[in-house]
């Protein structure tokens, strides 16, 4: 590989890995036992943890998350995504191809956005049940399963629907709210660098943002918006934590001056 | 395996896989280097995290959470299970084999319940010690390569014992405290559902709790008790967290009204 | 491997061990995407993770805790290790190879230990770039990719400098002062048990504290130092956490009376 156009330079090129996106936690009995049930199905596949921290009960940051970060991976790439609050209920449970990659989970309107922002996109409500299904932890019964068998190349077990059916098209383009803190204390957004110009000002508690290229552009201490290497509008400071120092957190509104 | 029959039912299939169990934390040194040893030793066995935040120092706790969800896992699975607050001492490091699943670490009490619920059950005394053996991560250097090789078919490195000087055979059947606190802030507890009648009323919190099925089952904001995945009953609240509404924690009292 | 003399007495034995040593969390999108990115350039190779959760923009505790756990691991391992508040700004990418072990970050100061306490050394700026580089994770679009091929025997992609351009070899030689907080609230310091006497006194946070084996050595609720296991001096307290009991955490200074 070592060309002289240099390193193989997407830097995720691999077709087949499984993407998990959860609000499990990646302590606690709900991932692992998830990724051995996937393990059990499809023992060859590879398996990543994109998020597994997501707001529990907030679906609709998880859908603007989801479609932002899944853009990193190649087509092939399977999305097992459980935010699910309404796990046992009546709500379906289903597969979405957008793009040439599949996302298995709840029916909740975690893959609207992805469905909007696709070219290409089908959609299946899953019709299959493992004979032990239990009420509250389906991510473990049935999409791991079922997404192991989509990652190996089997048929979706269930009927092709009308996207239009499967998903709600009436949600809004971008999110202009907090949709993730990570680590660093820095405010993720709903919203695309894309959608907003290169020298757009935003307001984010009460404080006028400017746009930075990255950390080291700015006097540690400074607040600022750049875009992250995924693609959307973040919130951050120079070796601090912008959720202290503006009080924010998810939920927090956005606006563009 | 997709016959008419649908997929396969049981969401963990595949014999010889490695569980950790643990209070190493997820972030820390510990953890990985554990994993290395085991891969060291076993490169080809797949690993899962099943647990590891457990309390530190509740081996009791532990035990019961580790009898009821190792059952979710096939008969060859091998439990590496590390709660050792008294490592370094005159603690024994044990093996046991239990209805086909295998378990390695400290003699502290953390399989005893696992010893109690178990049709068949073998134990040994690890006598073999790594030349160079730390005072304090037995995990790392002693309990991983054994669990390794044991994984690998190996002969148990120590002598077999009488279960009954092996493990405290006098703990309760069921724990009746709260052994964990999940991601979504729920309560289980060391109760197992089927230890109670179906319309049983629980107290904790000085509340009176009953069944329900799953979250979907009660308005937003209510508590309830519910036979979770790993059929332990666990205290919730749909779209909260039990933790707070109830000002508890693990070791908090249960008690069947 | 059962042989007369017993199991390989090293924990890590297996070479092309790819190691992770980050402050990205163990939870958020940074850590899965990094290890997707390895994982599309080099397949095979395992990956740990040894720490997660360094503390943000202190690259110069995560040098000593580097250096100390990275001996661990056997030669031919490779630690691909991101603590980087100056990404995007115009600090050199850089691989060092010191006894065997190859380190793959950013040119910081994050290798500064390992090349002191190294009998072999070389360092390579890395002259490479992918053709999308982001401005904010290097690791997962400029690190990942250059570790992965360097773990497969590749040349690296740089140029090779004189080890005392690369690196400042006018650090000290043990950091006096708590480097990391552990899940048990352990106070892990920067300086090696090594470099004390056996019955060296230790002052921290006001407090004299005498060397001890390990946490049973102890009463339940006694503040100690003792060699961790992996030779770093740690202030604990059996089942108690340290870090509360004085009141202390990352950056306390430690001195031997």
């Amino acid at each position: 590989l070592y060309t002289e156009a240099g390193l193989c330079p997407a830097f995720f090129v691999f077709p087949h890995m499984i993407i998990t996106f959860t609000d499990f936690g990646s302590s606690g009995p709900y991932l692992g036992q998830m990724k051995a049930a996937l393990y059990s199905h499809a023992p060859d596949e590879p398996v990543f943890d994109l998020f597994t921290d997501l707001t529990p009960y907030d679906v609709e940051g998880a859908a603007y998350l989801l479609a932002a970060y899944s853009t990193a991976f190649p087509a092939g790439s399977l999305f097992l995504a459980v935010v699910d609050p309404g796990v046992g209920s009546q709500r379906a449970a289903v597969v979405v191809q957008a793009d040439g990659r599949w996302f298995v989970g709840p029916g909740n309107g975690l893959f609207n956005v992805i469905g909007q922002r696709a070219s290409s996109l089908r959609c299946w409500e899953i019709d299959w049940k493992p004979e032990s299904l239990s009420a509250s932890f389906h991510g473990r019964d049935l999409f791991a399963p079922v997404a192991a068998r989509i990652a190996l190349g089997a048929e979706v077990p269930g009927k092709e629907m009308d996207a239009a059916l499967c998903l709600d098209e009436s949600w809004p383009a971008d999110l202009m709210r907090v949709v993730y803190v990570d680590r660093y204390g820095n405010l993720i957004t709903g919203l695309r660098a894309e959608s907003v110009g290169q020298s757009a000002i935003l307001t984010c508690g009460g404080r006028e943002l400017m746009r930075r290229r990255t950390f080291s552009d700015v006097p540690p201490g400074s607040v600022f918006w750049y875009e992250n290497s995924n693609g959307l509008v973040e919130i951050a400071v120079n070796q601090g934590r912008a959720a202290d120092v503006l009080g924010l957190g998810v939920g927090a509104p956005i606006a563009v001056v």
